[in-house]
């Protein structure tokens, strides 16, 4: 093995110390400073192995999945963290991480470039059952987070039920009890006034 | 599957939010402000995909790696971080650990506590070819982040060379590679003045 090929790999991992400077919209429990990232991705891969037995489907490769955890939002290392809930920036956004992911993965050696960029559009694409339990994750823990938090970040931007519903309701694809889970939730956080109900006229699908 | 078997689960992933705000001596590449637990264990996670083909053994158990990186530090949301070069407080630490592992653990469902402390008594163990290279990447992280951050956290504490090999020089036995690449940054980093020289007296073991 080259030095070469431990060289990019060594410029790899510190270019993505970045990610820990990446804020998101949510906010940590404790301290209610919003959450970066990287502990953010830490989090779901620490929400994927205790849960993983809720998946859809039995036999889940539980490895693929940490490892589309853990490099799920580097791009937003360059596109920056774009709000759930945020519709008018979410239209560009796949271009811009594309782009993203082009740069970052490509510091790796060649092979490693290609099943890094492989991991994440598996993610986004969301077809498989460990890209699909991954980003049932991924919309999980930020409700969580809210329902935790007196809704602070639904509150800040006006959030309503919504939304949340029709944003997350394709963590059924990766898990169905998940869901259930995530719905109780979602109707205690509206039950407490954490969370405001539908406008008049918005049906509730459930 | 009870309902109560989700809400422990639910219960420990809210529980271990905490780890976010578990600081470190190390310092992030870019805003040098100290990082927390929470983003090093991603960082580990990152460098562990990255470098599993550096490990000793060519048949690694990546997911029970990531496992044990994932959930290393937890217990540190009890008994705190304890810097690597504070011998006097390294004294009492895995006691303080091992209960907070009782408590932290003990909200999981007991099969899963059960598995969850084995993971981290293996980490703590090291004798298993997955916690040795778990371990490799846990020392060899600071290390990097210390180095390109003009030794940060070994100046503030005086740390010197001889002191940052002996502490360190168990990445070899889940990484030689790794441990040659520790030893080359280590080397840099005296010669740049990030790292002080060993008192005269003191021996280099290479």
């Amino acid at each position: 093995m080259t030095h070469e090929r431990l060289e990019a790999q060594v410029r790899f991992i510190l270019e993505v110390d970045k990610l820990k400077e990446v804020f998101r919209q949510t906010v940590c429990t404790r301290s209610r400073r919003p959450e970066n990232d990287a502990e953010h991705s830490w989090h779901l891969c620490l929400a994927a192995i205790v849960l993983a037995e809720h998946a859809n489907i039995p036999q889940l490769d539980v490895l693929r999945v940490l490892k589309m955890l853990i490099i799920h939002d580097i791009v937003e290392i360059d596109a920056g963290d774009t709000f759930a809930y945020d519709t008018a920036r979410m239209a560009g956004q796949h271009d811009r991480e594309a782009l993203a992911a082009d740069r970052l993965f490509g510091i790796l050696p060649a092979d490693q470039a290609a099943l890094f960029r492989a991991l994440w559009d598996e993610f986004e694409a969301r077809l498989t059952p460990e890209s699909q339990f991954a980003a049932a994750v991924d919309r999980y823990q930020p409700c969580l987070l809210n329902c935790s938090t007196e809704g602070a970040a639904w509150k800040r931007h006006g959030v309503t039920e919504d939304r949340v519903i029709a944003r997350n309701s394709h963590i059924a694809e990766g898990s169905a009890a998940l869901w259930e889970e995530t719905l109780r939730m979602i109707r205690r956080a509206v039950e407490s006034g954490d969370l405001a109900r539908a406008k008049s006229g918005a049906r509730d699908p459930n």
